[in-house]
């Protein structure tokens, strides 16, 4: 079993959704990201808080063993999003963003850190993300995330950091911004020639999508009777993701396959609680069960023809 | 292996689509419908055609081995619809439709075919379905598709043919229509107290979902390179499926879903010709080939939690 490095954002939240509200609950997507991690592998979190980051807050996290050494405290506000969700709940609005602290982090990674061979870069600048990157020793396996906005603005820094990394999660809107292709497939194939080998294409209710060398596959999202608040999905996703890798400490298609199944089980539980509430309850046993429940309904009999 | 009769539209269609176009070719939901279920089951197609119907395109049939002693030819013209589709090919823009003799049919059942066990009653108006179910004795299984314009319009009398169906396959606009319910997995169960005890919900891209007495299966849909034109997937889809399950003469939740990865399968074979030709052109061995490759895409390995 490997380690995991994981650097994003730590945040508090002001979240509004058809089905709940509550205003500075614990997110960010390091924070999202490690606690699924750590269901399956040790993690080392870096991150910055700010002086009014609750010491309750930091325990839960340190409470699911995950190592919060390089998670820095700064005089000043800890970033802040404000956002709320309509009846299409694949949308996030937002109300307001203070980044705090957040504007001046400048992650130092320090002694063994620098050798964790699984890292997994959140969506943040893409100078933090090489910063990062250039500190590690020969990393094993590198995931990247991103989002429109640094598509948008920071696109030559994202090439930079694309050609670095062993595999990239999107959505079908960021490969079409990211690749100019329409077509879902042809994008993920325009992005492995991009530099990652391989592509993981987030399709929300639909599933996702894992693009390798010459091979395809599909994992369908866990069918859910209620979902509360879709915050923090994806960033689940990719951290039950990484966390599966580690733990496995090999690059198979068939462990890749697996991990896809794992960060999907993992984000449907994130959905269905306000904020990090349901994924910092949940456990073993309850991922065990869904994960017999899914296997049920995704498993695909072979058909004669 | 059991017989199916299938009932519907046989028209001539004018299609444009980003990635071609071509007049007056053979279409209609009873046509795409047969052509798929003749792949696995004996089919007798119920429709009308006008005196425009050319020899050729009825040899064409008959070469599938469907039986066309149900189809009579009136005089007057073949339905004919005229449609295009931009880019986002789920949207089918209507130019101009012409029932012609179709406005007049009046299907009549007679002699063994009314013994038929498995019926497929494509989207036509539910008096008719309900008509054509009269005529039956003692059908093993029916199933029912219908679209938007039958629910806006016509919704006592589909409640009523919805009554006697024993599965309705429906798109997520349709079950809204049909249900009230915006969520899609109350709504498929709304839908199964109206009557089918098996509903299966079309999602496009995203494959199809089947939902049985207490338990849910989802197909994703194949993957494919390029589409060159959508007419006729939900009919064709459709049609596979009761061919797959009349050939397995059962009605397990094993065979429902194999028959639903066959509808997924041959319809994907439609969408990559324009009108019919593709999958009148369909074979087992390319079929079988399709089938290899899907498993590999869609097959879930085991996790381990």
């Amino acid at each position: 079993m490997s380690e995991v490095l994981i650097v994003g954002s730590v945040a508090y939240d002001g979240l509004k959704t058809p089905y709940g509200s509550a205003d500075r609950v614990l997110g960010g997507a390091a924070t999202y990201s490690s606690l699924a991690a750590s269901l399956f592998a040790p993690v080392k979190m870096v991150g910055v808080v700010g002086d009014d980051f609750k010491d309750s807050d930091m325990a839960l996290v340190k409470r699911h063993g995950i190592n919060t050494d390089l998670v820095t405290k700064e005089k000043g506000k800890t970033f802040y999003w404000k956002g709320y969700y309509e009846n299409d709940m694949a949308v996030a609005h937002t109300v307001k963003i203070d980044l705090g602290v957040f504007e001046r982090f400048d992650p130092h990674i320090t002694g063994r850190s620098r050798n964790v061979p699984f890292v997994f870069l959140a969506a943040i600048h893409p100078d933090l993300q090489m910063n990062v990157l250039k500190q590690m020793v020969k990393p094993k396996f590198v995931v990247l995330d991103t989002r429109d906005l640094w598509i948008n603005i920071t696109k030559p820094a994202l090439m930079k950091v694309l050609k670095k990394t062993d595999l990239v999660v999107v959505n079908d809107q960021e490969i079409r911004l990211l690749t100019g292709e329409m077509h879902l497939m042809k994008g993920a194939r325009a992005l492995q020639k991009l530099g990652p080998k391989t592509v993981i294409v987030k399709k929300g209710e639909h599933g996702a999508m894992l693009f390798g060398q010459g091979w395809t596959f599909l994992s369908p999202a866990v069918p859910l009777d209620y979902v509360v608040d879709p915050t923090g999905a994806g960033d689940t996703f990719a951290g039950a993701f990484i966390g599966y890798v580690a733990r496995a400490g090999k690059l198979t298609p068939e462990i890749l396959k697996q991990a896809v199944i794992a960060g999907n089980l993992v984000a449907s539980f994130t959905v269905q609680g306000l904020g990090t509430k349901s994924i910092a309850a949940l456990n073993k046993a309850k991922l065990k069960k869904r994960a017999v429940d899914y296997h049920k309904f995704a498993s695909i009999p072979k058909v004669t023809i």
